[in-house]
């Protein structure tokens, strides 16, 4: 009922060799929960074998986290360890790679004051924004893996005993993240060929705008000018191929940030930084949304949207298929990594500067409609019975999706 | 079996209140080994507690460190995160408080290449000066404490299982740190006023030299020009009056870079970064090692001497009787932080600012014989059979150890 080690040990490689691709000589910043150091162990071996310079893993703790909230004073809350993003953002500089194992708790903050919440995130993104231009610019190689933190999987099985729930999570891990088979790097060469082909078909269509119908949804995304389908394996501006997102079964691309228009509601909950957010509900005029409502978690919800003028407009869009592998498990992870690639979603915030044709400079990017946040967080409004039009220049619509599947094969 | 929950959280406490004082609104910086974390979320607990701003643990993992020598390319060992330590040293600028927790397996590396340990070490304590030196000259308050690793616990007491070790190193390091009755913070108030006492006899005397006799060992070591006792708690630069180390049961000042002369054996093994050297006899002239031997770990010994000029030439000298509690418990810790406190040592390398009269700059500490280098360790050569005199300027000799203890009631 352990969590198997030889499949620990491929995700492992997987991370180092299709995730990051990593190059000989390239330092490694590995961030991680401690709970993933069987994970981070495995990772550093393969790195340093990858031929890596130095790999420093930067280890978190959720109750050091929550001691913050159990015993800090007030002024706490809006401050952030500066010196170390600073210091991240300088790795990056000099072509650090970075590996960042998910496995939190997706509830860890549930019975956190949502205000200090709101406002310690807000200082921790303020700190991180230099870093995380760098990663949301793709000027290097990045990548995202997930751990069976005993924490998380308690939330994914909470009818199950812990070991077995673990077990259970790990397995759900190693199959969306195709480390099952004995060659792996190859399954994924297969996968990345797939992903590249339906991108190409998008770009060929050159839409103006996606038109998503079903349960409480009739919204219109207008993409950015000049935006580009992105999906798969891609090259980072340091000239490496990589796959950032492990899992990913998604194509992605920048909505216009002036441009989204009607409402939406989501098909599944967030989890954000510890809190779930459930039945979002918004609605959309020239871009921005103009109203917002949850069932639960409304009040972190409306604080995450004022964090920016940014924060209330989109930064990405994205197709997955409903007969995806990580849909077709039937669970609900409470981790965007692995929600959002069981459903078609849209992103709050900072819009990927790789979503363009011709590489645009910051200035273009935002003139062609590109948005700009200190936050990008996903949510998921795809499902078996949402539909998607694709909208072009002419006013000719084009059927993308139907009942949350590709319309068209490529 | 376990470790005491309630000593352990006492631990925390006098890391926090007395080790560091920590001042409301101060950041902390911990570095810990990853199984320590039951004690960093103590000190996480008691941080926030006292009215810290953000406390950032930055966790190390042995396997992260030995998957290097195990898979590295040969280039990897000439590179250290140079980010991550001058982020640390911005930190420290921004006046954060520092927390070390040791506990790592004192042995760790001693079937790693030599030659590959020495060059990560001198890569490490290059990129770790600009850091270092606001810890040695005392710019911040900042306190070490030790955590019973298993790895640690199982050297130490090679014989017991497991656990039973570790329960048994877990109480030698609550009795050293003082924290097994129920107000440590006034046991701490005690004891520094004991030491203070010692330093202000000594620094009354004004020695030019101290001259160590016994069995391998006839060694006169100069003090530098208006050196000064120190002991104790002591207050940083930053006016917060601080106990780097805890447990510390030494006074010490100051050793004249250029006048040390005559041979001397060490008294326990030094464990250095993981590889343990033993026997070792060294001899000085001019101040400097002109020979150095070792029965074990010779290599790793003539790699330090060599890192620079001061590596050869003495930072430190600290007094301890034979009877203090930690040499009383009768254990080889393999840590210096523990058998430093157990006899009389020297150090090698870096000197500190504070052990000086009135404040002076770098260059007047230079002048008056005091050592400058990327290291600074310490090494025991005290023991029942060792005496001390004091010699003032004027060639009187005053006792001041016999047979390892104080000659003089203070």
């Amino acid at each position: 009922m352990a969590i198997d080690p030889v499949k620990l040990d491929r995700l492992a490689q997987v991370a180092v060799k299709v995730g990051l691709n990593l190059q000989e000589g390239q330092d490694l910043l590995l961030t991680a929960p401690a709970e993933a150091l069987p994970l981070v162990r495995r990772i550093a071996a393969h790195a340093y074998a990858a031929g890596a310079g130095v790999v420093t893993p930067i280890l978190s703790d959720p109750q050091v986290t929550l001691a913050r909230y159990a015993h800090a004073r007030d002024e706490s809350f809006d401050s952030a360890p500066d010196w170390l993003f600073e210091g991240m953002a300088k790795a990056f500089d000099a072509n650090t790679a970075r590996l960042a194992i998910a496995g939190d708790d997706p509830l860890m903050l549930s019975s956190a004051d949502p205000a200090k919440v709101a406002r310690a995130n807000r200082a921790q993104s303020r700190a991180y924004k230099p870093a995380l231009k760098k990663i949301a610019g793709f000027d290097i190689n990045w990548n995202i893996v997930s751990y069976p933190n005993p924490d998380w999987a308690r939330r994914v099985f909470p009818d199950l005993p812990e070991e077995e729930a673990v077990a259970r999570l790990a397995d759900a891990i190693f199959a969306a993240s195709r480390v099952e088979g004995d060659d792996p790097v190859a399954a994924w060469a297969t996968h990345n060929a797939q992903l590249h082909a339906r991108c190409a078909w998008l770009d060929g269509q050159a839409f103006r705008s996606l038109h998503f119908t079903g349960p409480g949804t009739d919204l219109t995304v207008g993409l950015a000018d000049g935006h580009r389908w992105q999906g798969g394996a891609s090259v980072a501006r340091n000239g490496i191929t990589c796959n950032p997102n492990i899992p990913t079964e998604e194509v992605f691309t920048t909505p216009h940030a002036l441009r989204v228009d009607g409402h939406v509601s989501a098909t599944k909950p967030l989890s954000h930084q510890g809190t779930l957010i459930e039945d979002i509900r918004v609605t959309f005029a020239g871009g921005a949304i103009t109203e917002a409502h949850a069932s639960r978690g409304q009040d972190v919800l409306r604080q995450l949207i004022d964090t920016d003028d940014g924060a209330r407009r989109l930064g990405e869009v994205a197709l997955v298929p409903h007969s995806s592998p990580i849909s077709a498990s039937g669970l609900l992870f409470l981790n965007t990594l692995y929600d959002e690639n069981a459903a078609c979603h849209i992103a709050l915030g900072q819009c990927y500067a790789k979503c363009f044709h011709g590489d645009p400079t910051p200035e273009q990017i935002q003139a062609q409609g590109g948005n700009s946040s200190l936050i990008h967080v996903d949510w998921m409004i795809g499902s078996d019975q949402v539909d998607i039009d694709g909208i072009k220049p002419d006013g000719e619509r084009v059927a993308v999706f139907r009942k949350g599947e590709w319309a068209q094969a490529v």
